[in-house]
């Protein structure tokens, strides 16, 4: 293998480009796409930008959410950063130890480095746009239906299509810049830092605003609703602000980290893959992932160009022709990448519709178990009439009933699509299994091939729920609320559909991500092996991880633990920075009697800023753990006796005539896979448990089993209230903990051996 | 192989104690020890019923607890006979299909159905004493707390002791009588069907006993205390005395057959681990567990009758002491059989050591997360403060947390006690796997070498808290209240105890239990090469379940979910049928006006005979669910083409030049495995959340934050209700369904291949 130097590898592009060949021009191709995306985003920021910001106290309002927003957000990231440039240097330090590992120090760092900041930036320029569209979607609601879903989804379109143009752009000149075009087979394994680094971003960006928006909810409810006897979304309530910035900073910002990383990592799983495959497909399997990704941002835009609304029309049907648009493109632009870069291997396509199979299914049961209309809400609502203790008993029920549909459909994916990936290549001449990891990859990227949209409508619900917030703050006629609680409505549903997709592609992506894992431990010992002079049994693989050894087991176990203590942590965390909202508003209305009466305005700012404080530091020990778990766990059974090993050493890679030592690296991959499945059965529990528990109580806010302010009502507000730190900061923290647990292990793999 | 035919295998004791040897002497005293056992329990029973019984008014009310649990324990012992006939028939059809297994057809089905009986017959004398003994010492406690406590632990220990002595006594006899002196290396294997039996009829004792309890808990709660705002045990309540009578069939019976399976499935799987070392150890290898069990039965014996109580002490104090008389007997009785049985090797004993050292522990944990004096208790109490939502919120999250520390006694107990395995057995020629793995069953017979006196505590429980009720309804002075109180407060805590202590030995038998199923396989195998004159590898054993496989990561993934959907179930459960309670109540009081009066008495025969047929209907299906899904993913993946599998297939068992196709077996291994992790820590978040929960209330009724009838006492009523089915109903069956699968698996093992 080449060992890279830093300035022997900056800038290899140009001779690259002189030998430009036809394999070659699907990368340049890509890259002028994701460019394309991204000045398609910058349209749509203009064109919702250039629209009418309503009146004067509409625009207060939203300044309010702006000033609130940017400023947890400038703290936010101030604090991520100094997080990840502690996290660099050790990396660097940890890269640096062993004279084998030291030569990828600074390509790993830099491409960590660079999909932090990508990663931020997705982040950070997607609520730029949103808490701008907020109150354009409240002033355009106050004359038409069509032009506030529109703009809505125009906002949210921005944070889309930036999110995956970056992964593309970032992905692709790192391709290049490392010498891709010169080592295609080795320098996907260089990238692996890049999706760490969008990970870690991530998980922090979620935490911390999923710790941010729940505690400023749970807080302004209690002390507002609850204690204080006023309505939601009361200007009297000086948390509401904080409430109202943290739908921005923990769904737009948050989410939009979290599209951006399932993007990164699974494009680097799936180019490390493609590394394998290529004595099959050549340079083109290495870049499909990002041509995937082109054609995501095509189709994307094109569907939400095509989102017009009758203005009696349902919201979501309006939302679902987009989807449907680019779900027809994706499969076009699908069938003609396999066509061109896959040799038309038809079986490889099923898995592409596989993946975008399983990413209907898994809408169409979030739906099942988030929606009145069926039985799961239905019932939570009735148990709702006998007290708060049956409510919750039942959303919990429901919680951990929700994963076992999904789980069929995963299961069926990975089966089918392993099985269509070994028939699509039944020619070549690679194992089996390669063959079927392969076909779950394109799954994924089928899965993917809609992500733009999906998170276009996703980022549509906090700006709709802004909206209508402005609109009920600032005193607007009753029949622009009701236009504004329609959008509201469906945003919730976008939300929770979007949370589905979030943990489908999760649970699909797992093997791809596994098998990147075993595919790099592979390859850093056959480096070892190869520097000390051993013994590598030919066509020797990484591709055991043994439940039945002691230590591997253990190792899953604690993946499996890791996943409770993480949610206990994240759940605790809002409790806390909860507490610290109450004590504020209750401080503010005994210093100040007048803000009850309305004659003089509470201090929004004070609530903002103490639960921007609460926040950061509450994400620091959870997102900690995540990150070091994986480490301890590597290190430390790396020094266990071989003695723990089940196999005879038979066959192995040896260095003087000693097997390499694989326990720490099995170990590792145990945690990760138990932690996986874990983390998605977790993750489904608290996301449709939180989303049955919302629908619950607005299905009795609609009138039935007594309607407002009946006892059953509290029971379900209850209700929500627990489900609120369950679906919006435990719940999506989990899908990034999930691929954060991968792209570590991904990078910290050279030291686990 | 020896093939057995049932007239060749039936009573060849005869021969075999015509030659008695040295080694055999011990399973002749192991036997003689169980039926001491059986005559304490007589004994400690005679006392117990000798002493008076009363009050006139308080006979009446012990009467009506004692009819209605009979009625539920006939009705529910015919529902699961008529489960178990069903099963045992599917068993032998099941087996008989291929030629290969038909020879242990009989032998299975046969120790299937004794182990059924034997379950049975130790839930339902447990809890004939127990519903006798509440009585005695509600009287007791009238004139001494030192009589009543005697009074309590002697009453359970009745339980403890049957438990004990029955499971030992069961596979003592099944052993002699399939041949075990002639075939000691053959006939563990036919004992796993005793170990299903009491495995199944466990789970639905505990889960059918779990529902109605907490049903009638749920039900008389939220309708008395919550709607008619009566206290709890008011005999105004016509749901009184269902709640008491699930006292003794949830905690009593179910608890006692849910320890039986353990002894039994634990006992089975380390005496298939001694056959497997029968090069080493011969003999007395496989009868060490049973050897271990009479230890037991002598240790806890004199544990219960070294209880005595000064008038003005903790009942807690008295307790402990004859734990640690029981604790301080079980080292001395194990180092002996390590000396005698195990030619002393010392490091074996240290197993036994680590056991007993993790059983302590995991009693230290539970008790710092669920009394009142710990953080975790107090946080929920002080989050009661800011209403239900904050405190469920709070419970949930110490509930995840809960896992973390038990996870790391349990690995650090796995690799030591395997370590310690490796090195007391370095001189023998056997794998270090299966060294290891002894180990493991060496700690996990330390664990259990005192499980009659923990039973005997547990069920102390139910006796208490069912006097407290007699008392409380009988209108007994003040003074003795307080000290049923007591009683009842040290009742709650040994049963918070004993479900840390099952979870713990679930945890820790695990490998145990896999192992066995592992070597079960491999003899399958070896059988079915053998028949077809096929090529098996020498030394080959199966002991790799890969994780990296896509069947068997699809195993793992259902695995993980049967617990989150069992879970679902059971909770739904206990809903569904606490709202037939509560209809039936609130009838009651309609048609009958002079019961809230006190004029008139309600019918509590109706309550319990409603909530008796709610239960029964809805165990029915989580029960199912258990036994069919290993049976659905083993055959399914049994027909999965060997292009799923990693292996390139060198040197394993091959038939006609095929491999035999593993990839059932290592599915099902998966599904196992992962299910018991994550069993273990949905059990434990459930079983410590309930706790804590139910804590957290009596801390504020002692009078902090507010004190009884305060809002934060009323909200933590709510958690308390919400607790109720956690660690009643779906956390104590979890502990029996992770023990179901390691015994159906065992039992169906050749059907996967």
């Amino acid at each position: 293998m080449h060992h890279f130097s830093l300035a022997a590898l900056w800038w290899q592009t140009a001779p690259a480009t002189a030998t430009l060949s036809s394999d070659q021009l699907y990368l340049w191709i890509a890259l002028a796409i994701g460019v394309f995306g991204l000045l398609a985003a910058l349209l749509f920021a203009r064109s919702v930008l250039a629209s009418d910001a309503g009146t004067r106290e509409m625009q207060a309002i939203s300044d309010a959410i702006r000033e609130g927003a940017e400023a947890f957000m400038r703290r936010q990231y101030g604090t991520i950063a100094v997080l990840a440039i502690v996290i660099a240097i050790l990396l660097y330090g940890g890269y640096s130890i062993s004279p084998r590992t030291a030569p990828y120090a600074a390509v790993t760092v830099i491409s960590f480095l660079i999909g932090a900041v990508c990663s931020g930036f997705a982040g950070y320029t997607g609520m730029y746009v949103s808490i701008r569209a907020n109150i354009r979607t409240a002033n355009a609601a106050r004359t038409s239906l069509n032009r506030a879903i529109q703009s809505a989804l125009r906002g949210g379109a921005v944070t889309g299509l930036i999110v995956v143009a970056l992964a593309l752009i970032g992905l692709g000149l790192l391709f290049l810049a490392f010498g891709g075009f010169h080592h295609p087979q080795e320098v996907p394994y260089r990238l692996v830092g890049f999706g760490f680094g969008a990970s870690l971003v991530a998980l922090f960006a979620q935490l911390g605003g999923g710790i941010y928006t729940k505690a400023a909810d749970v807080g302004a409810d209690l002390v507002g609703k609850v204690e204080a006897g006023i309505p939601e979304d009361d200007p009297r309530n000086p948390a509401v602000i904080a409430d109202l910035v943290g739908d921005n900073v923990g769904d737009c910002a948050g989410r939009g980290a979290d599209i951006f990383e399932s993007t990164a990592a699974e494009s680097v799983g799936a180019m490390i893959l493609g590394a394998a495959l290529y004595p099959v497909f050549g340079l083109k399997g290495v870049l499909f992932p990002l041509v995937v990704h082109a054609i995501n941002l095509i189709a994307s835009t094109v569907g939400v160009m095509a989102v017009h609304s009758k203005e009696n029309e349902e919201p979501m049907h309006a939302l679902n022709r987009g989807y449907y648009v680019t779900s027809l493109l994706a499969i076009l632009g699908f069938a003609a990448a396999v066509y061109f870069m896959l040799g038309g291997r038809w079986w490889l396509f099923g898995c592409g519709i596989l993946g975008m199979a399983t990413s209907y299914l898994f809408v169409v049961i979030t739906e099942y178990y988030t929606e009145s209309r069926y039985r799961p809400v239905q019932s939570i609502a009735r148990a709702s009439l006998t007290g708060p203790a049956t409510n919750i008993i039942s959303g919990l029920a429901v919680g951990m009933e929700t994963p076992a549909a999904p789980v069929l459909v995963i299961s069926a994916a990975l089966l089918l699509s392993y099985y269509f990936g070994i028939r699509g290549l039944e020619d070549a001449q690679i194992a089996n299994y390669a063959k079927g990891i392969y076909g779950t990859a394109i799954a994924t990227m089928g899965m993917l091939s809609s992500a733009a949209y999906i998170l276009a409508m996703d980022t549509f619900g906090p700006i709709t729920d802004n909206a209508g917030g402005i609109i009920e703050m600032s005193n607007q006629p009753e029949s622009i609320r009701e236009r504004t609680d329609k959008l509201d409505a469906a945003g919730n549903t976008t939300k929770a559909l979007t949370k589905g997709y979030a943990v489908g592609s999760a649970a699909l992506a797992a093997f791809l991500l596994f098998s990147a894992y075993l595919e790099e431990i592979r390859n850093v010992v056959m480096d070892r092996v190869a520097a000390a002079g051993g013994y590598m049994p030919a066509g020797w693989s990484f591709d055991n991880v043994n439940l039945a050894s002691v230590p591997v087991f253990v190792g899953a176990l604690l993946g499996a633990v890791l996943v409770f203590l993480f949610s206990s942590l994240a759940i605790q965390a809002v409790g806390r920075a909860a507490q610290y909202i109450i004590q504020d508003v209750r401080e503010q209305f005994k210093e100040n009697p007048g803000i009850m009466l309305g004659t003089s305005k509470p201090d929004y700012g004070r609530c903002v800023s103490i639960v921007t404080k609460a926040a950061l530091r509450e994400m620091v020990v959870p997102g900690l753990l995540v990150i070091l778990l994986p480490l301890v766990v590597g290190e430390v059974f790396r020094h266990f006796s071989t003695a723990f090993g089940v196999h005879a050493a038979t066959n192995v890679p040896m260095i003087h005539d000693m097997p390499v030592n694989l326990s720490g690296a099995e170990a590792v991959a145990a945690l990760l896979m138990v932690g996986t499945i874990t983390g998605i059965l977790m993750a489904m529990l608290m996301n449709n448990g939180g989303g049955a528990w919302d629908n619950a109580k607005k299905f009795i806010e609609s009138g039935q089993f007594g309607g407002k302010r009946s006892e059953a009502h509290k029971a379900a507000v209850v209700g929500d209230t627990v489900g609120d730190p369950f679906k919006d900061t435990a719940g999506p923290s989990l899908h990034v903990l999930i691929k954060l647990l991968a792209t570590i292990t991904l990078v910290l793999a050279p030291l686990f051996l």
